[in-house]
């Protein structure tokens, strides 16, 4: 067998993240299969820049085996001409407009736990992203055809959408790591219910859905059935929730207490597979996040702006001290799959994860071309949804209703139809819960906030006004 | 061609109605192209016994062309036995259980307009009919496999689909009148915009969705669009609504002035096509069906059962009258065109109209197998549904979200599977507004309620409590 | 009801036709509830002349109730731009091109009873077909994007697919009157065995299929089902064939006995809706076009290219005779039903015909978006197909081979991609009897032998030489 | 994680195999992940008696890793009951009924070089095999409802189709190893395109059609696109054929030179992935099965029955040899994967291999339900289709035409209903060159030849005498 090292090229859009990033530089630390050559595109070049000195500085460290190389491409077509793969993962707009995602609907009694995937922010958060993934879409026709392309932006589901509406042979998915910690909840689960301790890729599952309302409807380990270990232990934790790491949900609201998995399994005989905060987005307002108190109850915290810039801030204070060399990365166990799915599309070693694609038949219930979230199979140049029958009835009516928004939203907004997306909104299952009217007030408010992201989003306001 | 006199046998189950089986009399009355002999089944047999003599002295008048005849039928045998037309128009328990069905949802603030269709009454009403039609479908089955069944009961898509699910050769269909309302709107709109005059039969349109949430996506007379006019004439009274007959909301309460009809064009560009007593009660409750006063805002009214039981009262009045010979019907326009149905499969003039069967690709983004409401061609052994295309996309969110209820509760119930049934229940629109613990109280105890109707009822509130 | 007469404006293409021209005049001349323009428009400007001429003598006539007009159109643009209705009947290329289609495959065994729908014959017709669609449906997208385009012109499925390949929103059908002889066959078939006399209306019918491979599955007049009469009757007549006219079939080519038909009957137990001539082509070679002995055996004879050009050459007599004024026109039964289609369009009287359209779900086991043949119901601005459920599965299978290969064609030749051509012409029915080396000298020969109607026909010559 | 050794039960139906009973203790041999007891079920018993003795002396072996253990069964419930899995290879009939199957149709000039999958042998066999399937399915719904079952037996889709047509809700699959030939040739076209070598495994794949005549449409290793270097490879051996073996076709039947592989890709531009035998009889008779001088051509040989009656008597004489303790299995590398799927599915170990299954999505413009060839992600308890996509859309009309005629099949024989099992018979590819009069004779002469495994088969005789 050949045992060359491969080189690739790699693109990164959105490659001054100070968080995903780093991610990715620690798990390509460790990767010597393949050498990549990452180009480096944001439109805040000062942080793509500390970025290249960070990963570039980590790369030749002797104790790193991984030798790849960051630069900071001067313009798109620069980072994706000719690239293997092209990761996307950006920021649309600024804090301020993620305030007015999540905040401004609070004024109409709708509260978010995020806000960045469904309900009226990530509805609104779209109408930003759709336009930026348009040129990404175009370019990569033009340059790279033939490329892969992996998303972490959100909301995923849109983002991927319109990669493909705007360049159908696009070979794009989107990965999210929410799926991973319900397998480790499993795998919890067994270990509470028989005492037998498995690791999150003992937990074979069988995952449908859109990206952060996706759901298990089988998980075994062996000869184990988790679904049934994991039944008597929402039971047992149905009232109290249950804390795995050690963190309270009162001190960091990025952590949950799984009180709305519980519940939702309770109703439907299939495991909801995200954070609590992302889940209760897509039920109507009503079951879990009628007010701040409510949500309180059920145990998991409103996400707000303030606590993102305060993170924020810490964030920029480790880079800095990463640039100047007062600090540096620790290899270690991210989490994250991307670099493994790039090794095994370089036909360096198969796995299957779950990934965001268009259905082609993978889901059997939901809609021809939605993207949905099931496993798939990656081997060399190929992933393979991995067909993943039907989800439980009730189930599959909440899923299909958001999905086929976001079908629509993305076709609507790309003709820069906000009338139409104005209906999506209204139709989503956190804004049903308000009158008509307050819808479209609400609406055009959230579009004047955070109009200059938007095309033409002047001329809809005028219509409206 | 030949021009015999047709003889053709009729089974009418709920023979003993005082509603529609004086329609039916009246239409038959008109009808002399074939000669029925119609049997009357009913749990009450007197009620059938009075509308024997009242038809039969109405077939017998000298001013009468149709000369049929009816027979009380001993048993449900006798009534089906080789016969060529089933109709069936029964109310599934008494008025007591309707108004479990209608008003013990308020105490949770769910307020209902109807309660026969969906929402929490229909749903318990479907867990009466399901097996009453099952019984009906296991005789069709045996004693007349090849007869036309026409449905009239409400909730009219599971009871169409229970007939389906238990005898899946048969050849039935679900009649409303409730489209044809909504084209003699269309045609006061076209005489509003542009001062021409038609009747209902002359607005042509295209139709699809469930019934009593069925939407008319398209509608002609001649060269004129008639959606044009609507939507200018639904502008005009948007605010104020438009009394069509000179009855006032507040002293009918079958009556509205077709605001929701004219909110929900404005939302999505297509008319609904049914009362907004009906329309409200398939939207999130938020909408129109928030409480009383809100619902007198849109001007129509929640109808009691109160009102039922007085409006029964003068029916009966009115029976007896007729049985004693003090009155006699006055032959004249119903409105119904369940006796042209008969006529048309007979061979004896074709037709097109509305009506519900099981989707086979008419209502191509609806699952296959629901039942669907679309037009449909009539002729001699044969009802074919008209391909009716895609509806707007938010639309068909609303349409399917409880239309893959309706199908579920229908499996569900035919299993005594009330959990699944519960599933359901729980995601109806007008229920998703309240909380899952309320929602579970309140089936519990509309199933306590009606349990004398409901096969195995007791074994599950056993239990659940 | 507004009764003032209709004015609309008709673009027909292919307006020197010496066939169907006379045959809408003809119709026209009887139809006074509307007022036509009719543009012709031909490339032999000479023969649409012509038929100005003999159009408009025919319609100042006193004893013609429709008052119509005819005008030579001086370019395609002038001919549509505006139109409300466009109808298309042309000949690709001339009679030469046609003798290759029909008889250059019979050096390789291959006969053909048409050549003009499938087989060798028909899909090379359609390579200079395509093309000129391409630029009707080009012309209709800009000048008249609202209008309801008719096409007769053969190979029919593939002529419609190519006009919503270009122009998806298009409003078009393709009428064929060959249904409408076994609807006649069917009435023959209850006179000899009921002794019932009827017409071909009265027949009522369920199709699905493929244009001339189309299939009525069910048949019905008032209670009397029509396909257990034709089932004695083609028993009956199976070894002998039956003679409908008193043509004999050894002196009009166009004349069968039905004996192909009564065979497929006997194999599938539904009846096969066109001439015998026709359905032929569909199956292998080996079941009714081994050799012209064979072919003799099935009592219906090979139409010659000779034949047709005998038969032109009286239309021109006739033609010179119409517009001398030498001869009238007699107007009388066409047995065609385009004019009344297009009255039902303008909403003048509603009817249900057969027609070619995209398939929506009306043939539920046919590819989605392929042109098949059902019933539709056709009305105000309206043409919906009737759904037809499922045809006989063996039946089904021939028709996908023959339907999978005509979308696959079209989609190709608008690439100017001959070569995934070939794959399908090498799939044919009749095709498939010989080898694949076979197939391949004898598309080429048939390419080179009309390449002057095919574009880029000479580059993939040469890339094959 | 837990280590211990699971136990598990294996029913083996036709455990009096002599050859692929062999290979299937040949793989346990090398197993000791888990331990299986298997129940061997055939109506020969000596036959099972005999696997007995030659497995467990095996399995005492101390050079044999694998300790499981063999035991006959006293009937197919014994052997069922309570079972994790079910091993099905059984033999339907004599070689007498094989002769028949082979052999009868020669007289009309149809050749088969197999005669077990499709085709009138292929068809005639499975008359025979689905009556023993449905006891099959029977008595796996009633005894181990939860097992996994694994067909290894011919006609393999019509096989796993009565499977779940009798229990719908059984977990089964089959196997076959053609595919794996088929990834060996394309490593052997890589090593002659570009030197580089490299194992079955290393050959990435994507299949979909249906057994023995499944289609690879994309083929990688590493960088490296397969199907590249297959085009230059068929290219350069179109004309002679390559031998990968030293054998000649000659003088084993079973081998090919891959000429008609070679020409299926030339032709669709997808590489057929079974033998050539195979592939020849899912294709019209003309292309590669005209007459012996023909296949002779294309370098590949009829199998005969003699050849099979010899190669019987020398698997009996080693059968004797090992049951004496005279010879003793040699473990080595068999090629097959059951074991390796038995394992996968206990959750010891996750595979990607394709296999036959009902399509519920994974084979996209394949026919719901149809049983299809695809792959598979094998984990515990688990077995699901990966999704393939789309054939080219010629690969699909042939595949479809095959596929539809075995799912009626199956469904008609399992009513007994013949005469539409004759439908699909003139319908199948090597039929359809003879007329429908000598198929009819030809199908009778098949059915009164293996009548005595075909129930009902007199009663259809009677009736067509």
């Amino acid at each position: 067998m050949a045992t060359n090292n491969r080189k690739i090229k790699i693109a990164y859009l959105g490659g001054g993240s100070r968080n995903w990033a780093r991610t990715f530089m620690n798990d390509l630390a460790k990767e010597d299969a393949f050498t990549a050559e990452v180009y480096l595109y944001d439109i805040d070049v000062a942080a793509a820049k500390d970025n290249e000195i960070i990963a570039n500085r980590l790369f030749n460290r002797k104790d790193v085996v991984g030798k790849h190389k960051f630069v900071v491409a001067e313009d798109l077509k620069d980072a994706v001409v000719n690239s293997d793969f092209v990761v996307i993962s950006i920021l649309p707009g600024t804090f301020e407009e993620m305030r007015s995602d999540v905040h401004t609907p609070e004024k109409y009694g709708i509260y978010q736990s995020v806000g960045d995937t469904t309900g009226p922010g990530g509805n609104l958060r779209a109408l930003r992203t759709i336009p930026i993934y348009k040129t990404f879409a175009e370019a990569i026709k033009e340059y790279c055809p033939k490329a892969w392309v992996i998303n972490y932006t959100n909301p995923m589901s849109m983002c991927v959408k319109t990669l493909y509406e705007v360049f159908p042979e696009i070979k794009a998915f989107g990965c999210c790591h929410e799926v991973f910690s319900s397998q480790s909840l499993l795998a919890y689960a067994l270990k509470w219910d028989k005492g037998i301790s498995i690791g999150r890729n003992d937990v074979k599952i069988n995952v449908s859905g859109i990206n952060h309302f996706t759901w298990i409807t089988e998980a075994k380990y062996r000869e184990y059935d988790l679904l049934d270990s994991y039944k008597r232990y929402s039971d047992a934790y149905y009232d109290t929730g249950i804390r795995i790491d050690a963190v309270d949900w009162r001190e960091n609201p990025l952590v949950c207490y799984n009180r709305v998995k519980f519940d939702l399994f309770r109703r439907f005989g299939a495991m909801a597979a995200a954070g609590d905060r992302h889940l209760s987005e897509f039920c109507p307002g009503k079951w879990y996040l009628e007010n701040p108190q409510k949500v309180a109850e059920w145990q998991f915290a409103l996400t707000s702006v303030d606590y993102r810039v305060k993170e924020l801030d810490e964030r920029l204070q480790k880079t800095k001290a990463l640039v100047n060399g007062e600090e540096e990365i620790k290899v270690g166990y991210t989490g994250e799959e991307g670099v493994h799915m790039i090794k095994a599309i370089c036909g360096l070693g198969d796995m299957i994860s779950n990934c965001n694609m268009p259905n082609r038949g993978q889901a059997e219930d939901l809609d021809y071309g939605a993207i949905v979230e099931t496993n798939a199979s990656f081997t060399a140049d190929s992933v393979k949804p991995i067909t993943s029958g039907k989800l439980p009835s009730n189930v599959r009516t909440l899923v299909s209703r958001v999905s086929s928004n976001q079908t629509q939203i993305v076709k609507a907004a790309l003709k820069y139809d906000y009338e139409t997306v104005f209906q999506c909104f209204a139709n989503d299952p956190l804004v049903g819960g308000i009158s008509h009217a307050d819808a479209k007030k609400l609406y055009l408010e959230m579009i004047e906030n955070t109009k200059a992201y938007i095309p033409h989003a002047e001329e809809y306001l005028n219509k409206n006004s």
